[in-house]
């Protein structure tokens, strides 16, 4: 992993402030491996909550997570604050393929960079792919950037 | 605390072997004092489960829990193996309080304990509390014991 | 548990803002029960931290946690915004008892009260009790007020 | 994903069974797309701690995680018994990289599969690459199959 391969906070197109926890260190007073993962779900769940496009309660599709991935660029430990950066290189006619930056506070080089593979199902069966809801499209739009390196 | 004040396992009456998880642990190399509540949840919510008496999906009634506590008398470490004792020491028109003690490996004294206060409400309210429904109530009547020291 | 009962923002007084995750919600859609905790953990590590009273790799204490608790008040969940608040009711020789405030989103009424017993024990053994340093103590006699009701 | 893709219990070598607990689950009821990188910490570094390769307090070497991944092919839920497997498909200088099988209860196809790659680093700096040590090698060779699709 050399320097040039860390993302930077210019390649995403929408931002969250992320507060570490205490309890997201690990043994080795490092966030651990897994908590990045509870980053990305967090950053897209409350993109899409707050644009309006998923209502956790009533839509009638839900997104069903099929695939993730993170590589571990540099370590973060509690308590420094997390941004996470997003962006989707991919809208397909079910899916959706996200990529997210892990920034260290006032960093500008990622600390961790992860995707995340949403096909969207009716909520009834929880299995049968669905073409995405004009609204979901329309929300997602704004972070489509050209796909880059595969994460 | 002395030793007198730890609980043992003949206080309880129903037995769950919880593994530790390398997340567990936290910056201390320690299991994180908030995970001890994932334990407690776990051990109650899969004797309900078990024995009948709730069903996550379908039930009219749930348990809203309004309480819990915890006193940690011993460090536990990933990868000890935990068992988590449960007994009730009250069950009310509405409500049911819980005991917990937690179990390192093969050791006979908690090395915590803890409690857990449920009070039953509708499923579409959620705040209405209703009385325990009979075969919840049977359910869990094998695990009465008189009341103790308060937890 | 009646209005009445539950704390305000001015019984408090440090605050901390902690945007939930998605997956604090539990299969209820709720905030879990054991999340608070993680609450509590950090609103508490992060004022000590940030107070400079304590360096996690440094100190030569640490504080252990002997006992915690909390009542749920009101639910919340995924993506409300959650300010902690802090206060201290007894500082003793080797042990500081904290009290939490949960809040939800702008309400000035806690949907949850918790406490927190630090015992301090010499990082070498984690055992033996030791006297609060005195950059500790100065740090946390500002949030000390008399005590109320037990939480 | 078709079935001939799901991976069988066959296809792995060493198995841990992991008891899911009532808060691995999310607000749609099935096990969190998070909480799965836990089970994959978990078999990996108990496997290591077992084998005596590695001890977590006094290892000259730490194993930090490079990336993970993970393709979901079927949901779980609480109460699901989940048996972690285990193989490695590479063992470089001073690198190896795991997969990870999960089954739900008794099923013998993969409800998820995943990898992780942990590079090995002094303890002390925890930035420099180090060579395997002879008995982590050792332990990790019973393990090794011949890669097949990349996860």
């Amino acid at each position: 992993m050399n320097e040039r391969s860390r993302p930077r906070r210019a390649d995403y197109r929408h931002f969250l402030e992320i507060p570490t926890r205490w309890g997201d260190n690990d043994a080795y007073a490092h966030i651990n491996n897994v908590v990045y993962y509870s980053y990305f779900d967090t950053v897209i769940s409350r993109y899409l909550l707050e644009s309006g496009a998923i209502d956790l309660k009533t839509s009638e599709v839900i997104g069903v997570v099929v695939e993730t991935g993170c590589r571990y660029l540099a370590p973060i430990s509690f308590p420094d604050l997390v941004t996470a950066g997003l962006r989707v290189t991919r809208i397909g006619n079910t899916s959706i393929r996200y990529e997210i930056g892990i920034f260290r506070n006032a960093e500008d080089q990622a600390s961790a960079e992860g995707h995340f593979i949403h096909v969207y199902v009716d909520r009834a069966t929880q299995t049968r792919p669905t073409p995405l809801p004009r609204e979901l499209r329309e929300a997602v739009t704004p972070l489509l950037v050209p796909p880059g390196e595969p994460a």
